[in-house]
């Protein structure tokens, strides 16, 4: 704890990422990770070994809860040097330095130096909402965060298919009312849909959240999982999102490992 | 009733359709209709006036139900001769012969008799498997309701793009397997997914069924729905359902009339 605390900087904090003992630094400043980010590291279908990408990794969430479930080598591509830089000192002081690597770069070009069908699975949880429109936020960190600048949804998925082997995975998270405009990016890149869960934040409402995970030049045929409700009709969480924040309770846990 | 029993051929049966006092000629050797019919009805944005195409009608369930919900003019088209005949039969059982309309065709050409953009409304169920794999029902009637004899995914959409509007809507029920290629289709002739509603036979099962609507050249945007869930977990029919085959109770119903 001590060696954490160390590592922060001014408006930084050390929070708990609640499962396994994990830290993370956060700062309400630049970037706090989202249910999203956690839905998608349980959502994805991880392999036991190999190679994991995760793009647009921010303060490097992602790559920290998949330690929890393979020993597979995690890269994590985050284009703000501010939060790239808090990404790796979190991964030192969870001691993960041997596991988890942040490289500071753009997702556009990140195949120009790693090269064309390494991993096994690329995740991402990119900015949701198109550069120019409106509620933009301010903070250039958090707008870099939520707004296509610096890539568009075309350029995450190519950049995915690039990155991911023949038979590997990509898996996403982002909102429901872009799915057709993902779903056409990414057959337009041989990255074919092959299991979808929405989220709802009740279970008679819509969606507001949708995970998708697609496999390279796989074949047409893709499933439509159970929905995910986040709150029950009293307004608490659900077993399952108790289970997924707080741990796996024994028996109860679906099994994606692949 | 006399009369709807004079007009039945053997083997055939005439069956409640349960709301609304309509009844329906069935027959297990030709067609029966199934829940997916029923839900498309429900889930349709029908307009109040105006005109409603249906293809591949069956025995011509959607219209029936459909009046239920509108004054608007129906037409439906059914390319098997006997179905057709099934079809206008109940309509006249039920004295809908001013408001219902069948005609037995192929939806393929339909545009050459009736013209382009000519119906508010397009609803289809159309056969959701490909001609050839495997299962095919030896009963030819049964396989050309199930199976692509006559149409694909892509004319059937081409066909509803053809009919319907600018602005009008298409409302389609299929399998969630094809949830991307029915995307892609209706993109490609300019028909804009903008409301999907999953079908889950449970609240822990994956969709069995999809309800998709989409509007001529329409911005793309969609938005998921709650899911339907089928069953509760006493493996009875959940209130909505109840509600959908039984008739609304006051005050229950969503709206979705336009």
């Amino acid at each position: 704890m001590i060696e954490g605390l160390k590592a922060l900087l001014p408006n930084e904090r050390l929070d708990d990422l609640l499962t396994h003992d994990l830290r993370i630094i956060q700062s309400p400043e630049v970037f706090s990770f989202s249910m999203d980010a956690v839905l998608l590291a349980r959502f994805a279908s991880v392999p036991v070994r190999g190679r994991i990408l995760d793009f647009c990794t921010g303060n490097g969430v992602i790559p920290l809860l998949l330690t929890t479930r393979t020993k597979a080598r995690i890269d994590g591509v985050e284009i703000q040097p501010r939060l790239a830089d808090m990404a790796s000192r979190s991964v030192r002081i969870n001691n993960l330095q041997e596991q988890v690597y942040i490289i500071e770069g753009d997702l556009r070009n990140y195949h120009e130096q790693r090269g064309y069908g390494v991993y096994d699975l690329v995740t991402v949880n990119p900015p949701y909402m198109p550069a120019n429109t409106g509620d933009r936020n301010e903070n250039e960190h958090v707008a870099i965060a939520r707004h296509e600048i610096h890539c568009t949804l075309e350029e995450v998925v190519t950049a995915c298919s690039r990155l991911v082997r023949t038979g590997g995975r990509v898996a996403m998270v982002h909102r429901p009312s872009r799915l057709v405009d993902i779903m056409e990016a990414m057959r337009s890149v041989r990255l074919e849909p092959k299991r979808i869960r929405m989220v709802h934040p009740h279970a008679e409402g819509e969606a507001n959240m949708v995970l998708i995970e697609a496999i390279r030049d796989g074949k047409p045929d893709v499933r439509l999982l159970p929905p995910l409700i986040v709150y029950n009709s009293r307004k608490e969480y659900n077993d399952e999102l108790v289970n997924i924040y707080y741990g796996p309770k024994q028996g109860k846990e679906e099994e994606n490992t692949k």
